[in-house]
């Protein structure tokens, strides 16, 4: 539970490998996640090669870790090992559909942080790259995922090269709704984002931004309606190439 | 690593409540999971009251773990806190689209996991309920869930009150890809599916079920492809009207 309280993500790893060993350890307890119906409709790609590192860069905005972590984890969604189970045993499969592309998500997004909790056990560092669902189309060409695959989530892994402070979080009862949703007074929101907006750090990403406001860097800045927008589209069309 | 690997489902309480205390600490360590920007994108309905599970098992098609268990959480992706906060701090959020649903839906699913962890981690039971996909429109009204909340994942929780068995997973070869997605052939897929089609409960399942293969019975029975085209229409249906 302390680990799991004290735990931050780490972006700067030694250059250590990871046995294949340690890491398949790893999957292991990561695919004890729960799963509907016991399906496991996901599938992990590992990038250790140099090359394959320097490919998939681009495609996550170039973020270091992608080329100086040792391992890249890439979750996919995965329809297709199952599906062709059923072409195999007579059985016609329905699963190239939005509930599915949901329920696989969901079965990925468990083991993906499975997988974190375990390897930040062993004293691993872990980092999620939120780029990967931007573009999903670049990274499908890369790693060659074919029909009802579909790139979910990427983790870098390695052992730590820092020890960053714990950044912050909203408070418990900004989150958590008894019985149905209590929506938010203004009030509410000043009282819940205080803290947030208390710290000089957020003072100083404010000033560097050239903003008035922290929400500001968001909307203006670093996640804009206009990309938004832009990359629900690539996405949309990525679900319906590899046929969802 | 090894409570990890030896988890499974539980689906029987005791009837022992779990304090408001416990649950707390559980999630708090469950917001230390990673998230998008340090956004936060997700709520989570705590339901404890026997009116309001009595309402909410219909919408799970009546699974007896709702009203037996003594807390039941709906975790939800939630862009409306965020969005509240820029319209009062002069910023104007674009977060009412498929990007952002996704990116909550991660959000959303790495949160619930970890809360898992940490539950069992304390000898607690947990279940997940593949249902809220199915009937997203249904909890949403149950919950008063305002726009851009949408239900994704409900966990039944509670002290274990059964002992099962662990059931199979696929073999770590099945789901693990070196460098790229290797595709199945026949044999890959025959060799993959060996161990789970040799399980004496799994020729009960085909037999009762009066079906040839294991895989007919997903597809004719448990998962069929009319029943997730139906319930992907109500869950598309669903997230335009939550504003996605």
């Amino acid at each position: 539970m302390n680990s799991l309280k004290e735990r931050k993500t780490i972006r700067k790893y030694q250059s250590k490998d990871i046995s294949a060993e340690m890491l398949n350890d790893l999957l292991e307890a990561a695919f004890r996640a729960s799963t509907v119906g016991n399906m496991q409709v996901y599938s992990v790609v590992v990038t250790r090669d140099a090359e394959r590192k320097k490919r998939l860069a681009p495609a996550h905005f170039n973020q270091p870790m992608v080329e100086s972590a040792p391992v890249v984890l890439t979750f996919c969604i995965d329809l297709r090992r199952f599906s062709q189970w059923c072409r195999q045993r007579k059985a016609e499969p329905g699963y190239g559909n939005l509930e599915w592309f949901v329920t696989g998500a969901i079965d990925t997004s468990l083991v993906a942080q499975t997988f974190c909790v375990a390897a930040e056990e062993q004293g691993l560092g872990i980092c999620y790259l939120g780029t990967t669902t931007y573009n999903p189309d670049k990274i499908v060409e890369i790693l060659e995922l074919p029909e009802l695959v579909f790139p979910l989530i990427t983790l870098t892994v390695g052992w730590p090269d820092e020890n960053p402070l714990q950044v912050d979080r909203l408070p418990l009862e900004a989150i958590v709704h008894d019985e149905v949703y209590h929506d938010y007074t203004p009030e509410d929101i000043d009282r819940h984002y205080a803290y947030k907006e208390s710290l000089p750090e957020n003072h100083q990403f404010i000033a560097e931004n050239g903003k008035e406001t922290l929400a500001q860097v968001f909307t203006d800045v670093r996640y804009t309606k206009k990309d938004a927008e832009a990359m629900s589209e690539v996405f949309w069309q990525t679900m319906k190439k590899q046929g969802f």
